[in-house]
C-alpha cells in the first residue's frame, strides 16, 4: 500500500480526490490537511464523503516522510513553498496546482506574480497530461498536473498538430467553464446570485492557461505554437468545453481515423463518432475526455469535453500516480459518469 | 416630484429599487450611496442599470434634508443608527431592513443579537405589507417593509384567520427561497458551487421572520398567533414559495371565494383558479403575489408565491411610498413579470 | 454470475441501473431493451457510458429464460402485461415501476387509472425498502421497489412511528424533487425553459405516493396512517427532499438517540449531527440517505433526503437484489456521492 | 391607436411580444391567435401576464382588415402562407420568423428545406435590424426581423467591417444561446433533465443562421463576407452570447472610438468601456445589446450580448414597428434589464 498525504483538502479538488482515492486498491490515505479545521472529521465539512472516517490536520503536523506520495490541492504558490522539504524527505509529489507547469521561471513569475520560491525544481517537474507525456511519469519525483483548460485544449489539438497537417500558428480556443472551476473562495463573482442564469466571457486580456497550453502545444508540434485561448463562465456546475479552430495546412483523407489512431490506447480519451456533440454532462464525474472532430473548409474544429474536477484535476492526478507506480491506469478511474 | 435618496444601494434590493424607481413619474433619486464607491458610476457595477447616469456617493457626504424620502437597502443593524437623524431632518423614511419590523424591543434584542439604537421609534414604525395594513400609510414617516417570507406567509394566511375559519395556533408554513434572498455578500455557503443543483433546509433551529410573522397573524387573528415557519433554500435566483398548512375550525362553503373576496381590490394579489399550481416563474420580476387554495380535509393549504426582490422588498418600498404619497398604488408597479 | 435483463432502458432510471450494474461483481447484464431502438449501441444514446459495449434490443426478442433476474425500469402500467410471464420461465423480478407496490387492487386502480392486469400477483409482490422491509427479501420472487417520495418520507418517519412516540395521524410531508423525478418523456411542462429557475408544487389534489406513504406508515406503525402529502418542483437535475412534520405523542429524552439506534446498522441511512441540515447534493449519485432529526415543540420535523434515481430507484433495485441473493448490501453500492 | 394582432402567440416570443406591447401607448393588441386554445384566457396558458385580459382566438376566425399590423411569432413555414393574403387585406406585417430573411430564395429552400409559398414577395420584405438598416423600415409592408443569433453577431462586426479595417472573410462567430432559443415544443432534446448543468455544441454541420449572417455583413463590409458560425447551448433561459473573432487588414488607433462612435445614436447599443466583458444577465429582459471590444494582436476580438427573446426576436419587432411608424425607438422598450 501506498500512502499519501493530500495538501489543502478543503476545497473542490481536495474532496474529489479523496473520493477518488477511497476507491484505489494500492492507496492508503494519511495526512488530510487543512490549516484552519485541524482535528474537524472531513465528512462534517463534505458530508457526500460521509463515514469516511478521515479527520483534516493542520499540515504543520504531518510528519511527510510517513508518506510516499504527497499531493497538493492547493492555489498557486504555495506547493514551491513545500516541494523541497518534501522532495528531499524522500517523498514524490503530485500537484495539481500550477507551480510547476512553467518550465520558463521568468514566465512563471509574468503570469503568477510572484517569485518563484523553488526554481531549481522547474526542470525536473515532469508535466502530468498522460496522454500526450505519459512516458515520463514512471521515472517523476515531481508532477506538475495538467491545468483544466491546458488538459481539454491540448488534448483536441495534439493528434492533427503531431500529425503535421494543421497549422501551430492561429488557433484559436473558444472554452467555457463551470463554475467549480473558480475554486472555493468566498468572492462575489464566484456567488450563485451573480453566476445563474448568465453566460460571459472572462480574462479577455489574457489567462494564465495560455502559456501553459502555448508550451504543451509546441512540445507536440515540435515548433513554437501560438494560440488565442478565451475562456467563458457557464452556469453550471461542473464541465469544460472547449471549441478549437485549427488551420488546415494539408487535405487529409480522414481526419476521424487520424484522430482516433492517435488516442487508440488510450482509454480515457474517447473520438465520437462523426456528427456528434460531446456535452459535458457525458464526462460528469469521469476521467473521460470526448473529443468530436468537424471538417469547416478551411478549418479544423474540434470539440472537447472534460470534467474540469476529474481528469481536468484531481482524476488526472489519480492517473498521473498510476502511471508513477506502473498501475493500470484506470485503477480507481474505471467509473462511469454519472448523467443526467 | 418627491427626491428620494437610497442608502446601501450596492446590494440586490438596492439595484431592483433603481430598476422601479426610475420609471416613476413623481420621483426623482437624488442620493445613491455606498460606503466603498463614492464617485463610481452605478451602471459599472450594474450593468443592468447602463445609462441611468447615477453614481454612488458615500452617505457621510449626503444632506437628507435636499430629500423628502430616504430609502434603506441596508443590512439590519444600519437604519436604526441613522433613521432618529434622518427622520429629524425632515425627511421620511422607508425601510426594507429588519429594524423596525418587531414592536417589541427584547424580541428584536434577542433575535437580531445587537441592542437596538433607537428603540423609541418602534412603536411609531408602520409596518408596510399594504393589502393588510396599507390604511396607516398615508400619515407614516417611518415605514418598517414587511420581509420577504413574512410577506408571502401573511398573505397567505390572512383572509381566514381574520374570517375567524382556521385556527391561528399550529400553522405550518414551510417557506421554499432562491438564493438573493441570501444578499450580496461573499460568503461560502451563497457560491454557486454550493447552492447549484442542490436543495436544503436551513435555520431549522430558528429563524428571524419567525416572531416578524407571528406579531402580523396575531394583529390579524385578533388572538396570539403561532407557527411553525421553516425555510428552504432552492437553486434559482429569484422567488419565495410558502406552502402553509391551516387547520380550519370551520367548514365554509367556499374558500375560493373567501380569498377572492378578501382581495378583491388589492391588485397586486391574485388569488388563481381552483387546481392552479403558482410558480415563482409567474411573478418574476413583478410586485404580484399569486395565491391558490387548496381544501385538504382537516387542512386548509395555501400555496404563496412572491419576487423576494419586488413584493418581498424593493417593489413592496414603491408600493408603500405610493401608499404614503396618495398616488395609485401600482404607480410604477404596474410592469407584468417576465417569464420565461 | 447472475445473468439480468433491463426492459425499458431508455429512460433515467435505466440508464442509472446500468451504470450501478456495470459495477457488480456478481452480476452480467444480459438484454437491455428498449422497443424503439433495436441494434443501437446503449451509449449512443447515453454517452456518459461510453465504451459499455451493450445494445438495445427489442424485448420481444427478449428469451427471459436466459436470465435469472429481469429488472423494470419502465413506466407504470408495463410489467403487469409481463410479469406473470416472466415470472412463469423461472426470473425473479425486481420492478422499479409502481404496478405491484399497493397491495389493495381496487387503490392501484384508483389512482393509476387502469385495471390490474396480474392482481393475483400483488399479495405475493414484497415491497422493497430494504431499511424497513428487508427480511422478506431472500425468498422473494417479485420485488415492488418503493417509490422516490414513498423512500424519502418513510425512512423519515420511522424510527418515531415504530418507537410510538409520534401520532400516526396528522403527519405532514413537504416534499421537493428535482426534475428527473418527472422521467424522459418530452412534455412541456418538463423543459428546461418551464422549469429552469422556478418553484411551484404540484398535484394539490393528491398524488400517487400518498396511498403508498400511507400503507408503508401503516406496517410500520401497526395501525391506519394518515398524512398530507405535497409535492414540489425543484429545478435541479436529481434529488429528493423531504420535510416531514410528526405530532409527539410523548416527551422522549433523545429523539437524536432513537433514530441513530435505529439506522445503526443500516450504512445507507446516516442520521447527521444535531443541527446538521442535510442537501440534496450530500447524496447526489449515491444510495444514502441522510437525516436530520429537529425538536420543534410539539412537532418533531424530519429532513430526508436522497438521490432519487440510486436510493429512490436504481440504487435501491440494487440493494434489493443484494438482499435477494444474501450479498452485502453495498456491493457495487459504496461509491462516495459526487459533490459539487 | 394602431391595433396589432399576433399569430402565434402560445410560445415564449408570442407571451414576449404580448408584455411589450401592453406598455405601447400607441397600440392596442387585437387579435391573438393560437390554434389549439380558442377562446382560452392567454393568462391561464401565462399567468405572468396575469390580468392582462385577452383571450386566444383561432386563426380561422380573425378578420384581418380589422387590424393595421399583424405579427408573426411562429415557426418558420408559417407565414410565407398567410402574408400574400393579409398583405392584400391592406395590413403590415412583421414576421419574427425566417420566412422573409434570405433574398435568395434558394438558398432559403436549402436550409430550410421546404419550397417558398411567396417568393415573390422576398424582394419586397425589410430586414428588421434597426442599428444597420433602419432606414428602410419606414415604408415597409412586410418586415423580416432578424434572427437572434445573427442580431448578436451582425451588430459585434458591422463597425469594423463598415470602416474596412477588419477582414470581411475568416470571421469565426463562436455563440452561444440559451434554451428559450429552442422554443416550446416538446422534445426531449429541450427537456430540463437533457439540458440542465451541460453545455455542449449543436448544428455543427452548418446551422440556418449562418447565410443570413452572411447575406447581412456582405451588405454592410459591400463584398462577400465568409464566416464560420458555431453554436452552442448554455444552461440558462434567456440570453446569447456571441464571441466573434475578426482577422485585422488595418491598425487602427482605437478600435474602442471605432465601435462607441458607430452606436452613438443607437440607444440600446452600449459599448462597454475597456476591459469590460458583457454578460448575459446585464441585458436580461430588455432590448439592449451590450458589446464589448479586445485587441487580440492580429485579431479583433467582439464580445457581444443580447436577450435572445427580446433584442433577439419580440422587442427587435417592437423596435421595428415604433421605426415604420415614426415613433421613438425606446417607446414600449426603455425598461432596464432585471439583474440578478
Amino acid at each position: 500500500m501506498v500512502r499519501v498525504a493530500i495538501v489543502g483538502a478543503s476545497g473542490y479538488t481536495g474532496v474529489e480526490l479523496i473520493r477518488l482515492l477511497r476507491r484505489h486498491p494500492s492507496v492508503k490515505i494519511g495526512a488530510v490537511t487543512s490549516r484552519g479545521q485541524d482535528g474537524e472529521p472531513v465528512d462534517r465539512q463534505f458530508p457526500s464523503l460521509s463515514g469516511c472516517g478521515l479527520h483534516f490536520v493542520d499540515p504543520a503536523k504531518v510528519n511527510w516522510a510517513e508518506h510516499q506520495v504527497v499531493f497538493f490541492a492547493t492555489p498557486h504558490a504555495t506547493s514551491m513553498h513545500l516541494a523541497r522539504e518534501i522532495l528531499g524527505s524522500g517523498c514524490r509529489v503530485i500537484d495539481l496546482s500550477a507551480d510547476f507547469r512553467l518550465r520558463d521561471r521568468a514566465e512563471f513569475e509574468r503570469w503568477y506574480g510572484v517569485e518563484h520560491a523553488a526554481p531549481e525544481l522547474l526542470s525536473t517537474a515532469v508535466y502530468g497530461l498522460p496522454e500526450l507525456f505519459g512516458a515520463e511519469l514512471a521515472e517523476a519525483q515531481l508532477v506538475a498536473c495538467a491545468g483544466c483548460y491546458p488538459t481539454a485544449v491540448q488534448l483536441a489539438c495534439a493528434p492533427a498538430l503531431a500529425a503535421g497537417v494543421v497549422s501551430p500558428q492561429g488557433i484559436i480556443a473558444d472554452c467555457k467553464s463551470g463554475v467549480t472551476g473558480a475554486g472555493r473562495a468566498a468572492k462575489v463573482s464566484s456567488l450563485y446570485s451573480e453566476c445563474a442564469d448568465s453566460f460571459s466571457a472572462y480574462a479577455s486580456a489574457g489567462h494564465r492557461h495560455q502559456p501553459e497550453i502555448a508550451q504543451g502545444l509546441s512540445r507536440v508540434a515540435g515548433e513554437a505554437a501560438e494560440l488565442l485561448f478565451q475562456p467563458h463562465l457557464v452556469p453550471m456546475l461542473r464541465g469544460i468545453h472547449a471549441t478549437v479552430y485549427l488551420k488546415k495546412t494539408a487535405v487529409t483523407a480522414d481526419w476521424q481515423q487520424l484522430y482516433s489512431d492517435y488516442y487508440a490506447r488510450h482509454r480515457f480519451v474517447r473520438v465520437r463518432e462523426p456528427g456528434a456533440h460531446p456535452a459535458t454532462r457525458d464526462v460528469r464525474a469521469s476521467n473521460s475526455a470526448h473529443l468530436a472532430v468537424v471538417d469547416r473548409g478551411d478549418t479544423l474544429m474540434v470539440l472537447s469535453v472534460i470534467d474540469n474536477l476529474v481528469k481536468g484535476a484531481s482524476g488526472q492526478a489519480v492517473q498521473c500516480l498510476n502511471g508513477m507506480y506502473g498501475w493500470p491506469q484506470e485503477t480507481a478511474l474505471d467509473e462511469y459518469g454519472t448523467s443526467p
